[in-house]
């Protein structure tokens, strides 16, 4: 109730602040049985690590996951998989200045009126931090996929108005691990990296879009009216810090199409049903028909910059926060296996609800 | 978890085909005490049904709704309120071509694959007839909403690329129930009209956004991490038929935008915390702040045509399926209610949530 | 949330009210493709009828079920199945004087005060008359356990002190239904109708006990902890009206037995584990290990009798409330396929929740 | 889904085996600004742990729980509240001997079928080692409640066949914590515990009874139908290990009951409604009316003894499990510590759910 979990089957509850103990969760749902591939799961956390290149935060978390439950000798018994990763780079004295302060286009003023209290440092529960025991559940959930052949791959296709104009069909997708931008276009790789170098040196941040493909996905994933795969899929993303929009398929370029142009028509190839074009996304009715599921997310400058900002305190008085502390000059790079972790968990919940049906 | 409720305290649990006896739902969390305006309910209803204008499908349904449980005399008693609209304009003989096609973009061949059996009939439980029992749960949820002052306000601000430009602060959006489209621009509206009704002639749809603004909404709404009150309400647009993306405040144009360009500045007035701009749109860290909640929700052109089309049927076979049956050229103008009632449902939702906090 | 849903994947949501226009509710997790045996429904609805003996309650229900969604012509499609019992008797006037007094042991006090409005009508949703919707939810479970090969049969097996002494596994459970006291000892039968009746002409009601078994139950059914089983079935049967007590299995005998007197030994037979006895009540750690499921589930006398009794009224007046109306002496007959229909329920609930894991 | 979530506001999603690394879970739904009386905490923990007494498993915890997220300076945030209790005394070789034997009337042959894979060591995660979370969550619910000065108090009122006659009205529960077997009736305390340290010294085993007893909860609590008050507790309680019964207010006795008897005749004292008896056990229609909340809850004896038994192995055969280990001779006196944590969690979540209705 609390938006503490995420999934039906296959779920997520998490917990953590910035600056406390540790962030961490519980996972249900895992098949038992499943080998808990850890440098496979430790490699996604490295994937989300601040500090891995001079375009993120240089807060420096070496974030291993250690897990308390739920396996015996690395294979999942079925029973609920908890996890813990301790935080070292406690730093709670870089946030003194800011514990009656409400930070512009933050969660400060909204946590202190909603619960009356809150945990300042570093954001506390509304860190972006929390998104690392996403990025441990999705491993395990791509761990699960994998069996089915399902694969998860999201890259970066824009960086302030620099975007990817070619189609994921156009673009070698593995390549955009080759690059610290995550971008599969390694001319447009060059051109964000030097962007995003040239914001951070302005002490601000610049928005970005996350694009994601999911291959093989079996036909029949989601469920209709409410639960459609693309809404789960959208509430997932919608859900990650710095979020603003979603779309898939043919998405809001849809909305000036004609229904002649943008219907997909279906062929038969191999002994089973296809479309030619996929402006569908993958999707009908909510509803997986075995073409690929691809959308994209839109992420907002992150608020935190190094610049004076008006704003206003706990007592209702009018200040100038000054501008200190670490951040990410874009948060794209970064939250491109987020966007993988969360669509994993989806994917894989769907796996599990699929299989009640028949 | 089949998809067919929506909402965790405020909940609507639906049900009904397109072509079966009816379609109606059950809705909880209705307090105790309200009085149910039926005129009010009966009018939402109407502004969703087809055959309203000459750019709706012409299927006449007079749609009238009967509760048949949750009410003395029409004040809620707190216990579920249980409601029907039986279908009257029943020609499945209508539907019997299409037994055995796939409909390129539409559910038929999704649904036969999840479930072995489909209601072919006018796409069955996939049909649009099913947000009826959206509209009248969203209609309560109105009413209690406006003991509280709260608003939900949505509008036509796009078909095709046709496009209001003005934002929703620079428009009289009373204006938008005037005119057959739904949109507040008089001017816009009529060219909107004469191109819809030119698809119409064409046998061919368009597609639309919708764009919805709540005003007066208490601060403290949402949940954090999972929950965020944006996710909520994108799930809900997504859940939508035909819709294809969600944002909310500054979207997806946000990511073109540096940080210090895209931050709400805070400052006093009336003695409460305000923002200059909200290009949050009104949420911040997935909780409202009290500003103006807005977001846009883009629709496809739907995938019903008056034209010939290429497509497979159920053994394979690769067939020409002939225009037949009534359309919506432009879903957008039926949808503004569908979206003002997902929106006042999350809202209302939330609202009770938010209750078991202090 | 708000109580009137019942299960996770096999899920029964209801509404409806005693002298409302009726009662339903909303089955989902139905099998696509089951065919809808409409006889045995009714048959079922039958057996928990009023009027069907001379020591049940006289009022008239013909109670005939109407589905409203989710099959096409008798077979399942896997969306919602949605249905209604209209109420035809509904006598409100008789229940005029009722509307500002707390009758002793009914649920108007607390109604009133929870929720500040109730339909006093009969009870209203605290009505035993809600149980319809649980009988055709649990018969349509039934029909999917038919499939499996899984039975489900209670019986009465205590009338006030009038107890059946032998196990069930000594008694032919068919005979059951031979009588209106549904007891399968005809001798006690006999003594229990009697007994029954002389406190039907005492104008007052008496408690009794309902036994159930649950046979062929496939090994792996229930999840441990808080979800065991035996867990789900004691919620279940403790939202029976009139319900005091559950046990499952050697239940309260247990505590004055000693653990090397109680423990089921295992054994081989025919290829697979057995246990030569069974006190465990086929459920071990909450989970189903392919032995008879049986329990015993505790009514005590229905709070309504022919007697004048002293109570208070909503203004607080301590008041004298005459005897009037009609009651169920004893509720244990007509409570049988109830609980039969509970446990049907959570048994094709937790078969469905068991395939997600293997 | 998993079964390891209670709750539905005020919610435990446990985790942990007995001889993993620790047991612990998240809590969601405490009170933002509830101080956390760590002292209280902890005590709650002992009055539960091994080894406490001479009738108790030898096993030595410590059991110290450490509290990794959703407080600051020990006062709740309103944010997941997650624990560990580490495992210290995993003398996990004493199990090698079980890791392919399926002990009678244990969880082993049920979680090797379920799962296909089971945590051999100590029973797992069907060890009541679990229970650890229940009794830290509920400690935090008892400090919830304590300030709607709610008190809940459980005490064994039966081992073996040596019961206390007496109702707890005329106990004084207090004396209940001045003795080892947590009897309030000093006399037949020193006889339970003489039989129970026989019981002990004959390697065997014996059931118990653990009453409990809610005073001052508030009237509205709980909801109709589904999930009346006592449905939740009775699930609640049936979810504790070694759990075969349950029963509420007058329970299994009512049955002998005629209903002029057994009805609670309403009257006015102090300005509000009482019942001058309460076979209703605080509970009408499944709403707290006010009145003490009581039910009794039956424990069978433990199915560890240290006898020879014979029993299979997961290859099919038919063997002798020699006796081995530490265990509990009676379970009750340490049960009643989780039976009061259960009952905490049900009323906390009950009085977060009825703020949503007025």
């Amino acid at each position: 109730m609390a938006g503490n979990s995420f999934g039906t089957l296959y779920k997520l509850t998490s917990f953590g602040e910035s600056h406390g103990k540790g962030v961490g969760g519980i996972v249900e749902g895992v098949s038992p049985g499943l080998k808990l591939d850890m440098e496979f799961i430790q490699h996604e956390l490295d994937r989300r690590r601040p500090g891995q290149s001079e375009i993120t935060s240089p807060r420096d978390e070496s974030d291993r996951v250690e897990f308390i439950s739920g396996h015996i000798d690395g294979v999942a018994t079925g029973t609920p998989l908890a996890f813990v990763i301790w935080n070292k780079d406690q730093r709670s004295r870089d946030y003194d200045n800011l514990k009656d302060i409400f930070r512009p286009s933050h969660a400060d003023y909204t946590y202190q009126s909603k619960y009356g209290i809150r945990d300042h440092r570093g954001g506390g529960r509304s860190s972006a931090r929390e998104t690392i025991a996403r990025v441990v559940a999705g491993a395990v959930a791509k761990l699960m996929l994998k069996e089915l052949g399902v694969t998860v791959q999201a890259y970066v296709s824009q960086v302030g108005s620099l975007k990817v104009t070619k189609s994921y069909k156009d673009l070698d997708l593995a390549l955009a691990e080759t690059n610290i931008v995550r971008c599969p276009d390694p001319d447009m790789a060059k051109q964000m990296i030097a962007y995003i170098d040239g914001v951070r040196r302005d002490h601000d941040s610049v928005g970005g879009v996350v694009s994601c493909v999911i291959a093989n996905a079996p036909v029949g994933l989601g469920d209709p009216v409410f639960d459609k795969l693309h809404a789960r899929l959208g509430q997932a993303m919608l859900s990650i810090n710095a979020v603003k929009g979603f779309e898939y398929g043919s998405g809001f370029s849809s909305v000036e199409m004609l229904g002649s142009q943008h219907n997909d028509e279906f062929y038969m190839e191999d002994g089973r049903v296809h479309s030619r074009t996929n402006r569908s996304g993958g999707i009908q009715g909510g509803i997986s028909n075995g073409e690929d599921i691809y959308f994209r997310v839109a992420f907002k400058p992150v608020a935190t910059i190094l610049k004076d900002q008006n704003t206003v305190d706990r007592e209702g008085n009018e200040v100038v926060m000054k501008a200190k502390g670490r951040h990410d000059p874009c948060v794209v790079p970064r939250a491109t296996p987020i966007v993988e972790a969360m669509a994993a968990m989806v994917i894989a919940d769907n796996v599990l609800l699929n299989k009640t049906y028949r």
